[in-house]
C-alpha cells in the first residue's frame, strides 16, 4: 500500500515544522551538539533532533493536549458534523526572492500543502506579516502580489490578516505566518503515522530542488543547469490522487 | 443601544491590527509623515493612518476579496450550517515580560478577544514562534507556561504550532503569532461598523493600563502607584454580556 508524503521540499530550509519524534528512541546517540548553556540554537528550528527536543521538553509539557500531542503538521478537530484540519507555519526564508518563487508564494504553498498532506481540502488562509522598518514598500507589493497569485491558483482565499512593523535591526526584512483551515472528508485518515514497512512512497517531484535553489541563491553557487524551487500547491494533485487510489494512506 | 468595544488596550502597543479605514475621508489632511522614499516606517504597524494606507494601497489591491475587504478584526465565514470567526495576530511586544503579563499571555488574550469582539465563542488557537538564536531556553519555557495558563483560564486549547529559529540579530528575541477560530451564534452580528451616533459605549476596564505598563517598563518610568497591564481574556465577560443585554451590537 502506498504512503503519500510531502516532497515539495519546502520543509528543507524554510519549514522545519513539527518534527516526528518517533525517531528519538531512548538512549539513541544524538550526533548533533546539545544546547550550549541552554540557549536557542539555529538547530532548534531545523526540524531535526534539536527541534524535537525543544518540542518535547518545552512545548509539550507546557501546552500539551490530545490534539497537539499528535504532532502532525495539521491538527484535526471536529465541528458539529465537520472534520476541520488546521495548520500554522511561519516563513523566514532568506533571500526573500529566489528562482522559482519567493517568501509569499512559499507561505501560501507550504500551508496549503500541510493541509493537503492530511487529506484536507484547503478552504481559507490567514496571512500575518512582520515587516522590518526601512523595507521598500515595493518589496511588500511584490510579495503580496505573489501570494495572491499562489492563492488564486490554488483556489484558496486569504480571508484575514495582520501587519506589524518592528524597528530596523529587530527582524530580517519580512517574516510571514500563514494559518490554513481545511475540510477533511469523512472516513479519510492520512498520516505519516500510518506508514508501514513495505509501503511504497509516492513523491511529487525531484527531491531537493527547493533547498538547492535557496542555498545557491544564498551562497552565490552556480550550476551548469539552473535549479529552480519547485514550490507549488499540491492540493489539486492530492485530490486527484485520492480519487484515483483509495488505498493511499 | 449600547455598542461594545474592546478596551483591553492590547491594541495600543502590540496589536495594531486591521485599522478602520472609514476615518480617512478623501482630502482629509493627514497629520502623520508620509512614507519617506517609499519605505516601511514604524508607523505602518501602528494601527493608525499609515497602517490604513498600507492596507488600502498595497494589501487590499493585491489580496482583496469579499471577506478580507470587510477589514474587521476577525473574518466570518460559513461552513455548512456553522458560522466561523477566524482571526490572526502577531505579537512583537518589547519587553517580553512586563507587569501584569508577558508576550505569551498577551498573544493568547489578544486573539481570543478579537474573536469575542465579533461575538464568537473561541474554540481553538494555533501558536507559531519565531525565536532568535541565543535566546535562553528558560525564556521559552516561561512564555509557554504563561500561554498555557492563559489558554486554560479562557478554556481555549492550543491545538497546533510551529517553531522557527532565526540567526542572532535577525529577530528580537521572540515573536509569536496566534490564530484563533471561533463559532458565531446564529443571528448574532457584532461589528464596529454597527456603531451609530448616540450609542452608549461599554468599556471593560480602565483605558490605557496595558499601554502605560509597557511604556513604563520600556522607558524605566516610575509612578506613585504601580500600573499593571490589564491584559485578560474577555470571552466569558462578552458571553455574559450578550446573555444579559440582547441589544448590544
Amino acid at each position: 500500500m502506498p504512503l503519500i508524503i510531502n516532497t515539495d521540499a519546502t520543509s528543507l530550509l524554510s519549514e522545519p515544522s513539527t518534527p516526528n519524534l518517533s525517531t528519538e528512541a531512548p538512549g539513541f546517540a544524538c550526533p548533533l551538539p546539545l544546547p550550549a548553556g541552554d540557549r536557542i540554537l539555529l538547530g532548534h528550528g531545523s526540524g531535526g533532533k534539536l527541534s524535537a527536543k525543544l518540542v518535547r521538553q518545552i512545548f509539550l509539557p507546557a501546552l500539551g493536549n490530545p490534539v497537539l500531542n499528535r504532532l502532525e503538521d495539521q491538527a484535526i478537530v471536529h465541528l458539529k458534523d465537520s472534520r476541520l484540519a488546521i495548520t500554522t507555519d511561519s516563513f523566514v526564508v532568506k533571500p526573500l526572492f529566489f528562482k522559482g518563487g519567493d517568501i509569499g508564494s512559499l507561505a501560501v504553498h507550504g500551508t496549503i500543502n500541510d493541509l493537503a498532506m492530511g487529506g484536507a481540502k484547503p478552504l481559507w488562509l490567514t496571512a500575518a506579516f512582520i515587516l522590518e522598518e526601512g523595507l521598500p514598500i515595493e518589496t511588500v507589493r511584490r510579495i503580496a502580489a505573489s501570494m495572491q497569485q499562489a492563492a488564486a491558483n490554488a483556489g484558496v482565499p486569504i480571508i484575514t490578516g495582520d501587519t506589524k512593523v518592528v524597528e530596523k535591526g529587530s527582524a530580517d526584512g519580512v517574516f510571514i505566518n500563514t494559518t490554513g483551515i481545511g475540510l477533511v472528508p469523512e472516513g479519510l485518515f492520512l498520516s505519516a503515522e500510518q506508514a508501514r514497512p513495505g509501503d511504497v512512497i509516492l513523491v511529487s517531484g525531484m527531491l531537493g530542488d527547493h533547498g538547492i535553489a535557496i542555498l545557491a541563491e544564498r551562497e552565490g553557487l552556480r550550476f551548469e543547469t539552473e535549479i529552480q524551487s519547485d514550490s507549488a500547491a499540491l492540493n489539486t494533485l492530492v485530490a486527484c490522487l485520492l480519487d484515483a487510489a483509495q488505498e493511499v494512506r
